[in-house]
């Protein structure tokens, strides 16, 4: 938690479960639609307790977060729950009996089998998958997929569509130069990635058989809260979803094929999730590596070859604990809470912080932000690391500072993140 | 350990460090060159005790076995080393004091850079890798490595060379036809992939790019004990080192590139390891997937995207581990006498238990056998499961038995494995 010298600086305000500040217009659900309003109950410096009791399981979880963790704000491989943590800890060595530890299982023993089989079942019910659609776990991250869709959707002469609003679409539609004919129809690259646009003007070619969004832009903290939907009527809408995978409902029925990266909200690095409509699969272009193969891995349940077994039980542990908080929706909630405090505090700081994302695509996920004095950058993050509170640098494509609130961020991670930017603004502002 | 009635059945032999039954020939060493010869003694089933002493650490590793534990024989995901499991067991929740688990690390901070810059000197180390030659920690086991090879040493039209001498080099090759022309040089199918042939009278290509073997075949258990040499002087040779990965010391000078799944000798699935020469790196035909393109991950240090963290970090324990057991050469005495206990088991049942791979090249690592009375296979796994000794059923393309007796199997879990068979034997023989 804060030490002494930052509580003393901050503002007491009641211990209320909700927001005591008003809104210019109440936050509205589902988050499709959420925006981050500034308050306007006064012109000071906004500033929130450390003491504020709220119910809900992220404070609980706070509350009990071990004196010997850091908070540890890196965009990926990110915080994970303490809880799945101290589960994996303690089956480590031998799995629930079974005389060894997961990582020496067999990937067709009944063990290992069981586990990816729940994990798969439970991650369906999180997001409501329906059995239209297979459920993979493969390796090699986000960009490996960069290739393996168009490999699998595509010929070479087939034009496809993407919505560029940050990095790593940019580096899905390099990739795809390759093994199709993708168009730009938007990118957000003239106005620093800071904006999703309007769906109504978006100039779709009529025969691209995909439209790729980055549902969450890491780097630059740019989150779609609805999605288009491609104009040709048998084209599918594909989205990386790397960075807030599991972060909030998602209605899968909108798209052919989502893609995501394990290591932000769902386990560690090494494990890449694909859910894809059945009957895209089988038509996969002759130059396709066999471990970029869709049909290859339905076929096979994920295990054709050797699958990174130990990372998807740690996601599996994850999911389970996702479900023990109630889904989805709570977990949202949780999020919505934590980017609020934070936003909050970036927008009511007169300028001293600023986020260049517009309000209305702010991710819940990566929060990037400068200092209006940029010199002290470098302090801010020193400071930070003083107080355990690491991996607050941004991209080093863009600078400035980034927190990634994932998931697993504690609420007190942001309240002890909010208030040492209280403390920093008022010895430098 | 062996039950009781196991035990009553052993013949008693002194104590002694070395074997107590003569050869036809002394064992010869380096393992380029080991064969495994039947003992000449006495015409009995060969018998040896659970009781023998050897100083070796194996077998103090063994005798520290816990309890709990099963012996895993399976090929992989293996057994890994208790010493290692404990120490990541240890520092799970909060590595070395940074308040993390390695699963949360940025893979560009501080933390996790010291690792994996470990773990490549350690295994530089290990098999003295010369300044001439990248080590990558990729993703995707050896199956993705069977596409990247052509992908990045040859164009469409390059004739390469393959000798085939099980199931995976008979993948490798067909993977490869996607992206080259290779030809199957020598194939040991027809004799049920039991042989290594001459290399005197193999009809190597005159401009093949490189010659393509399996080292060790993890199903068939046919492994090289020394290696060809590309009759173009500008050719490489290339092992599939997959299952026989640090199992002994390798001339790494010999190849131009070496790859290996870690799952069997070296850490968990998920991470793949290539040791390639430098200067043939950055000529990738056009359609190579970024993440398969080698020089990409040299110029990027293996950190081009998120690498598989967890899976590098175990890695580098069982490299510390490895050095810490006094290096390869130390490694490969103790899997000799693992291999010549169980070998020579088979061997003097007077055909009851059967190998059938040639004994010249008799894999040190992955050991099948049959049952005369075939019908007794199903019956032997389920004692074995009961006595605690699991996954020795053979791989399903094969069936029989297969026990895979990696570096981390202790001497005490093949003398098990032998004081069962014998067990087996006098009640079904």
């Amino acid at each position: 938690m804060a030490s002494a010298s930052l509580h003393s600086l901050l503002l007491k305000t009641p211990n209320n479960p909700t927001n005591s500040y008003s809104f210019k217009n109440p936050i509205t659900l589902p988050s499709q639609n959420v925006s981050f309003i500034t308050p306007t109950r006064s012109n000071k410096p906004f500033s929130i307790t450390c003491a504020t009791h709220v119910q809900d399981r992220s404070t609980t979880t706070s509350e009990t977060q071990s004196q010997d963790r850091v908070f540890n704000f890196a965009a990926g491989p990110a915080t994970l729950p303490e809880n799945v943590l101290k589960k994996a800890e303690s089956e480590l060595y031998n799995w629930r009996g079974s005389g060894m530890s997961v990582m020496e299982m067999s990937h067709r023993g009944k063990e290992f089998v069981s586990i990816i089989e729940k994990a798969e079942s439970d991650l369906r019910s999180l997001l409501n998958i329906s059995s239209d659609y297979y459920v993979l776990f493969l390796q090699g991250g986000a960009t490996t997929q960069f290739a393996a869709i168009p490999l699998n959707l595509c010929k070479m002469d087939d034009s496809v569509d993407f919505i560029v609003t940050g990095s790593w679409g940019d580096k899905a539609f390099k990739e795809a130069q390759k093994y199709c004919k993708p168009t730009v129809i938007w990118s957000g690259k003239s106005e620093k990635y800071t904006k999703v646009p309007s769906f109504n003007y978006l100039e779709q070619n009529l025969n691209a058989k995909y439209l790729h969004i980055c549902a969450n832009e890491t780097i630059q903290g740019v989150e779609f809260k609805n999605y288009p939907t491609p104009i040709n009527k048998d084209a599918i809408l594909i989205a990386d979803m790397s960075s807030n995978f599991c972060s909030k409902p998602v209605d899968v029925s909108k798209f052919g094929l989502i893609y995501a990266g394990a290591q932000k909200n769902v386990g560690p690095s090494g494990v890449t999730i694909v859910i894809i409509r059945k009957d895209l699969i089988g038509n996969a272009q002759d130059i396709t590596p066999v471990m970029l193969d869709y049909k290859i891995h339905a076929d096979n349940k994920s295990l054709y070859n050797t699958p990174p077994c130990y990372g998807i039980y740690m996601c599996g542990l994850v999911f389970e604990d996702l479900l023990n908080q109630g889904g989805l929706k709570q977990v949202e909630k949780n999020n919505i809470k934590k980017a609020e405090l934070l936003y909050n505090a970036i927008d009511s700081s007169n300028g001293f912080y600023r986020c260049p994302v517009e309000k209305s695509v702010r991710s819940l996920m990566n929060v990037p932000f400068t200092l209006e004095k940029s010199e002290l950058e470098a302090e801010f993050i020193k400071e930070a690391a003083k107080e355990k509170m690491v991996q607050l640098k941004g991209h080093r494509s863009v600078g400035g500072m980034r927190a990634s609130i994932y998931n697993a961020m504690p609420y007190a991670g942001v309240e002890k993140l909010v208030a040492l930017m209280k403390d920093f603004q008022a010895r430098h502002g």
